[in-house]
């Protein structure tokens, strides 16, 4: 099948689907989780022999896609992502008689997603993106991404055939590779959004294509981010070992393959420190080859700007065999002032830039030389009063941490994994957690609508049993909230 | 001052007030809203000279904007616009250990605000757009209307001072006039976001301006709209002139200068009907200049367009003196299933095209026909199944009313002013209610805070007594809703 019947197959398949109650959608996607889980060891063994990754990595990150889809199936149970609002007609409305007016959200249609490199579960086919989707309930085609295609193909073939099973039209999701499947995907008049998980590059060529539709569709697309460290002079005169130890442990987690891998440390430190702490650390370290030879090209060629680079040093030296080991470089907040674009040199791989400051330094000032991030960290004592540096890096971000490291992370309702541009092409929008199903829906407002002719959502009774807002009155109904207490 | 020097001074005065308790920021558009209605009359008198709007519609219009202020006030008050959401620590996570993480809503940054010609006070200085980016927290530079110059800058003037009285910083409001100012608005790498209300080709310029920046912004722009309503052979049998009466009130109030006029009908009616109900009707209706001399144009040049499409007759004629005549256009189904572009020629001003069908027309397969829209109405009997029209409707609108008509846009909780391009460029945002403030608002994550760290609306303590989510939980606080119950 071209990817253009492809995208009209879903599509179909949206329109049969798009208003089945909420318990009948969770079904389906209950079915995909179990499937997903009784596949593991075929999927793992598939996706370690694509990647390079390891075997645990690999399965507690299907632990976390399942995990995922489960917590998405608990917020369409509860109504969440349908944001039900029933305004009762009102003579005595203070603008003037009130009609009778109520707004749910509806899916958008059929969402093309394309999977990332370095999460082949999480952030793949079965990703968030897609999960996501499918619980604001549209229809997904799934661009596979060429670094784990048979992983790829393995998962979609497990998923559609567990919807089927439950009873999901045909289509409902769908696997499409290739360069020009891709660019039908994003073309396609009935493609309706867009997510991504990927390069700057990459994702800014997405971003222009698509502005140049003839309909505008939103693009959820999550780019480069460097997530920078900044910690205290206080915090460092305390555990500025530390610190170190655990940088190292973050930057190389995973071979440094994370969005969320920190980029960037600014610490009172020297040569001589980094050099102990950090060698001591990353010789311990597992060493496996990158996700892909692209990857790797990219990650040397970005290496090599930076060593090549006036005022930065190289303290941890990798080598360059199969297996690079983990690099870190040494500069000063002087040669950032007088050269700040070093700040947004992504290096995507094990390789870190530890930026040496001086005793009152001005770390605001520094962090205001930030391009936008994903996360931004500090380790600082709590008795610390760091507002000004704080007041920046929430400009600059979308999730601060305080002594804790930005891998690693975790799905709730409260996280938010987007940030301002380059980190994101939607800074609004999560891609992480229930809030991100919201982005794969739209209002609609039914006016003056005749009680039998509204939606179940917006019915007196409340037959799903969902939460509303009523003549500007939450009414929540508290079930299946997938927390643990 | 030049643009883009007011845009940086807008950008201090948001950095120095965005963390401001909801309170203080209340008590600043408090006095606005007492500012704007203490100065009711000068201000009408104003736009009457300006648009030949009459005065009752300009009072009403002020009226509802005061409204709106105020209840946008009282959803800040009460937290809504903040989505705070706090999740424990968690040792017994579905996917692992969590971390303590909390998220709370903040404000952009400097927002631009194009107002419209045709609401000089509610989609203009201190309309929808003005209203909900200063309740998220924002700075706002507002574009002037060439349309009504004095008023702006004299509403300009009265909330700025209002603002001043009240404690605000300076330059947290500000305005601008001309197309230089314009494009350094929408240029300028401070401004967040851009708000505008106009013409299609008009709110494409901008789009396309705006994808071309370096750092992409969210452009929330209200375009074109037909807004059609479909009777049913039923309705159409038991109230057919009422329709029509009804039909005809709507499509001239305020000389069809709204974005909402119903310019589409699909009836079972014929020539004769329509002349004769259409034309008593009209003919009672007070005549006034439009808006402006280039809008008067631009409804001359689409009107002459239909007039000139063959298959297109004019039943209802206008004169083309200074004060046009409502003019109404009759077509057939088969004119409109061969040439389906003329659903896509708004006509701004008194003009509207009835598309005569034909018993046992397939509606939602003429609907399947039209662009995005604002609005879409059906005019049917409550006990009728018309399910395959309404969802094609809701696919193509943001409201959708049955036996309502679309002008008249009210202001609450459920309200959607939005609907798929054309008619907006960000479908999944609403213009009107208080809905439209997260439009400027996006979300931070704060990871491992020590308790004194996190702002006020994410302490367990919940010194601003807002509604919060917390561990999956909603915990509501149903203070100031602005209900008249």
């Amino acid at each position: 099948m071209r990817a253009e019947q492809q995208i009209e197959a879903a599509h179909s398949a949206f329109i049969a689907s798009q208003d089945v109650a909420p318990p009948v959608r969770a079904a389906w996607l209950v079915a995909v989780a179990a499937s997903i889980e009784a596949h593991a060891d075929e999927l793992v063994a598939l996706a370690q022999a694509e990647t390079h990754l390891g075997e645990l990595r690999l399965s507690g990150e299907l632990r976390r896609t399942v995990f995922q889809l489960r917590l998405y199936i608990a917020e369409i149970l509860a109504g969440e992502n349908l944001d039900a609002t029933i305004d009762h007609a009102d003579g005595a409305w203070g603008m003037g008689p009130r009609p009778d007016i109520r707004r749910v959200n509806i899916p958008l249609g059929v969402v093309g997603v394309f999977g990332a490199s370095n999460f082949p579960f999480a952030f793949s086919v079965l990703g968030g993106d897609t999960a996501s989707a499918l619980a604001a309930g549209c229809a997904v085609v799934h661009k596979i991404h060429d670094g784990h295609p048979e992983l790829g193909r393995r998962t979609g073939e497990v998923a559609i055939e567990a919807l089927r099973t439950a009873g999901a039209p045909e289509h409902l999701l769908s696997t499409v590779t290739g360069r020009d499947a891709a660019e039908a995907l994003v073309d396609h008049p009935l493609t309706r959004a867009v997510g991504f998980t990927g390069s700057t590059v990459g994702g800014r060529t997405l971003l222009d294509r698509i502005a140049a539709r003839d309909r505008p569709i939103p693009f959820y697309g999550e780019l480069g981010s460097i997530n920078p460290v900044f910690a205290t002079e206080r915090a460092w005169a305390l555990r500025g070992d530390e610190i170190l130890t655990a940088y190292a442990q973050s930057f190389t987690m995973g071979m440094g393959q994370f969005c969320t891998k920190p980029g960037l440390l600014f610490a009172p430190t020297d040569r001589d420190q980094v050099a102990r702490v950090v060698g001591d650390q990353v010789a311990q370290g597992q060493r496996t080859p990158l996700l892909s030879a692209k990857l790797r090209a990219g990650f040397d060629a970005a290496l090599g700007d930076m060593c090549a680079t006036d005022g930065i040093e190289v303290v941890v030296a990798g080598d360059f065999a199969e297996s690079p080991a983990p690099t870190v470089l040494l500069t000063t907040a002087e040669v950032i002032r007088g050269n700040p674009a070093i700040l947004e040199r992504e290096m995507f791989g094990p390789a870190t830039l530890v930026i040496r400051y001086q005793p009152g330094e001005d770390l605001a000032g520094l962090a205001a030389l930030l391009d936008g991030q994903l996360t931004a960290s500090v380790q600082a004592q709590a008795e610390e009063n760091i507002d000004p540096l704080l007041a920046v890096l929430r400009q600059k971000s979308g999730r601060v941490l305080w002594n804790e490291w930005p891998t690693g992370v975790t799905v709730s309702y409260a996280q938010h994994h987007g940030g301002p541009y380059p980190a994101t092409t939607a800074e609004r929008t999560t891609s992480v957690g229930p809030a991100a199903i919201a982005r794969f829906m739209r209002p609609v407002a039914y006016q003056g609508f005749p009680a039998a002719q509204l939606p179940p959502a917006l019915q007196n009774e409340n037959p799903w049993h969902i939460s509303r807002r009523v003549d500007g009155r939450w009414q929540r109904h508290d079930q299946g909230t997938g927390s643990s207490s």
